[in-house]
């Protein structure tokens, strides 16, 4: 069964709607009104009238509508009996909000809950979860921040607060996402099968995976089903668990067997999955994802107004790979006249401290036009001449004109943060030091390579 | 000739302190005036009667009174005239913002403005630079921002943009500074000289350093005086140019022999300097060093309410080669009793998502007490029911109480950024992922062993 109807459900029941605030039911419920669901919803709660202003049902069955998704968020004794009569109504995905099952040892449970969903064709998602949503069907059934900003990036969890803490901290960096997922103890979707879906969801450019481990046996098929995924859209993994003793804490936290460090190494590396150290920079490259196109070709320029930044850049793209350019006599020439006299046509190219907009702009009109270049990390040092916001408002003007990839590293204080926000709304992935910027677009070109070598639209 | 008299002055004249605020001569007067510097500040400028309501001289020989520092913001062609007036004067240091010199091909220039003020045993900072600040005696001399958050980081840089650019990052950070100096061409006063004085300041709790080349036959002095910097301060540098090209761009950028990137890898490990890799990370340890003493072991725990960033500390923890420990029985039973029952009492000490403040306290209380215990990396990750300015505040408090080393990751949104804020003007160094604040206990680890290594105080 695909799963179209959980991302776009006609109708979702929640089964443990409380009229209590402080209950995950009434909180999913809630941000499910908020963030604005345009289906219909249905609050089940046997001894409520209307909960925030909705019908309430006594049981599932007494909906007079078909059900796509029910979310469960009942205890865990009452999950069964609440799944059979979804079953019966014909529900088609259960997300099972409740824990209790095999992470606290009750295997039984959890599996006598796929068996009821196997006999009635539903699928599960779950249990001991937060919950997921879809930002394009306007789907916040988490109990994490009422809001989401919107966007290309979609995002798998294993970790259920790291999960939810990550909500906030998304929506703070405004990285926009498309689906969120907390996979709990993937009783029966896992990460692999998601990941399949949204690699053809027209909403999702990018899927990021917080992964502490893998079921048994289950690694050979990862292998294989994440080419296959990573054929269509980039996947970029933060693996936990990796150290021996963080193994253990993975293993006591969702129970999944964490293994060696080196075999999912290998792994990802066959699968073709991009592999981050941390949670930031697992972000940092979803942002360019998100925003750009995949690059063209791997010839790259440096464009700076400050000396230091352009150099710690030249560092990162040697570090990460990326090829720079040397610019032709000719390609020199033109940016020579477009920059002062003690500035440098040599890649960085740098267009000093005394640049203003108008030499950013000349140089990437320059740029543009080049064939020697295919992608452009463009860098800016907070200077007393030219104003970081002025700026940003002009590169997301000219940006509509641009073909070629740009990613940004601005330093700076307060005003330069808002330039990035504003860059980074208008398309331009832009980050807070020229390192980030560099290694963004050095796993757009991995991605570049590996989607060659396995065949993907290249 | 101490360097004493340059971080704390008793009268400050600006040679080419104008009346224009474009210009950089106005600027540096405005910022030393507003910043609130104490001693005496004269401006001269040959066509000014006053400026910014202070008296203007037209030649520094006319000031009637004592000038231990000339910044000198002129142009190049005039620059040696008045450092022989300087000399004439009796001024002390001359601080040579101009440029034009040995980075633009003018080695002679630089060479007679050396041996003036040789001439007079005057010391020189520059020429080429954006000026200086020390904090505890209120000196603003730079054209950056106009403010400066106070504290015990000191930071030199021989980027004069990055420099600039990152004054504004620092203040939006609130990372609190001592003494910020733009090293130019330096060509007298040099990266190792300013960290020897500083290593013995009262109000320097640790030295960063931009560095993109020493000056060529300057290696071995380099190693030789910065270990005996290091056995008394922490000095943490960014060495930027390590790449082929990145050396060529540093070389054109300050005119100084980049070389191998192993020489310098090797100089500062035998010299006890820690090596950042990026300026983010060089910061983020400084913030540690800054506000903490230095570990007296490295025996360290974990202390979290979420399993996921636990299991990344973990990770992190393990590759930077901090030594997380076994808490013992006795250990683990009194912690076990302050957190729910599926709670884990290894390390990572995972208090749960149900955690409250008070969890987090009584479980410090013990950590505290342990013998077992040196170091403590506390974690939060944003959960519904534990407000994390609560949290912060009540942390801010109990630290009051604490003698051991507290490192804090905190995973959130924005009232999370808010806490991180809280907890680092409280004195424990708190970053916004769990990775980073491991990485910035490791660096003071890691100088622990340097420091007794090299007989300091260990």
């Amino acid at each position: 069964m695909s799963l179209s109807r959980l991302f776009n459900p006609r109708s979702i029941a929640v089964i443990g709607a409380s009229r209590n605030p402080d209950k995950i039911g009434h909180v999913i419920l809630r941000n499910l009104v908020e963030y604005g669901y345009k289906g219909k919803i249905y609050p089940v709660n046997p001894s409520a009238n209307e909960i925030l202003g909705l019908k309430a049902y006594k049981s599932v069955l007494e909906i007079d509508d078909e059900v796509d998704v029910a979310i469960i968020a009942i205890p865990a004794d009452k999950v069964l009996e609440a799944a059979e009569e979804c079953g019966r109504k014909g529900v088609k995905f259960l997300v099972v909000i409740t824990s209790g099952f095999s992470e606290a040892g009750n295997e039984e449970g959890e599996k006598k809950l796929v068996e009821v969903a196997r006999k009635y064709g539903m699928r599960v998602l779950g249990p001991n979860i937060f919950g997921y949503a879809y930002t394009p069907s306007r789907i916040n059934a988490t109990f994490g921040t009422k809001d989401i900003a919107v966007g290309g990036i979609s995002f798998l969890t294993q970790s259920g607060a790291l999960g939810i803490a990550l909500m906030g901290w998304t929506l703070m960096e405004e990285l926009g996402m498309a689906a969120l997922v907390s996979l709990g103890n993937m009783s029966d979707l896992d990460a692999t099968e998601i990941s399949d879906y949204l690699a053809d969801d027209e909403n999702t450019k990018v899927i990021t995976i917080y992964l502490e481990g893998l079921k048994p046996g289950t690694g050979k098929a990862f292998i294989e089903k994440m080419r296959r995924v990573v054929a269509r859209k980039p996947v970029i993994v933060i693996k936990a668990g990796k150290s021996t003793r963080g193994s253990m804490a993975a293993a006591s936290h969702t129970g999944s067997l964490a293994g060696s460090s080196r075999i999912y190494e290998a792994a990802f590396k066959q699968a073709g999955v991009l592999e981050a150290s941390t949670v930031e920079e697992m972000f940092d490259w979803a942002r360019a994802f998100s925003l750009l196109e995949i690059p063209r070709g791997d010839k790259t320029v440096i464009l700076t107004n400050g000396g230091g930044v352009g150099v710690l850049a030249t560092d990162a793209a040697e570090k990460y790979n990326i090829p720079l350019i040397d610019p032709s006599n000719e390609l020199k020439n033109k940016l020579r006249k477009v920059m002062p006299w003690y500035g440098s046509v040599r890649n960085p190219i740098d267009l000093t401290g005394g640049a203003l907009v108008d030499n950013y702009v000349k140089a990437l009109e320059i740029l543009e036009e080049s064939d020697e270049v295919d992608n452009i990390i463009l860098l800016y040092c907070r200077t007393a001449v030219l104003d970081p916001i002025e700026l940003a408002k002009t590169l997301a003007e000219f940006k509509k004109k641009l073909s070629k990839p740009i990613v940004a590293g601005f330093v700076g204080g307060a005003d330069v943060r808002e330039a990035i926000r504003i860059l980074n709304k208008n398309g331009i992935p832009t980050y807070p030091s020229p390192e980030r910027a560099v290694s963004s677009l050095a796993a757009m070109l991995e991605y570049r390579r590996i989607r060659s070598r396995l065949g993907g639209v290249a």
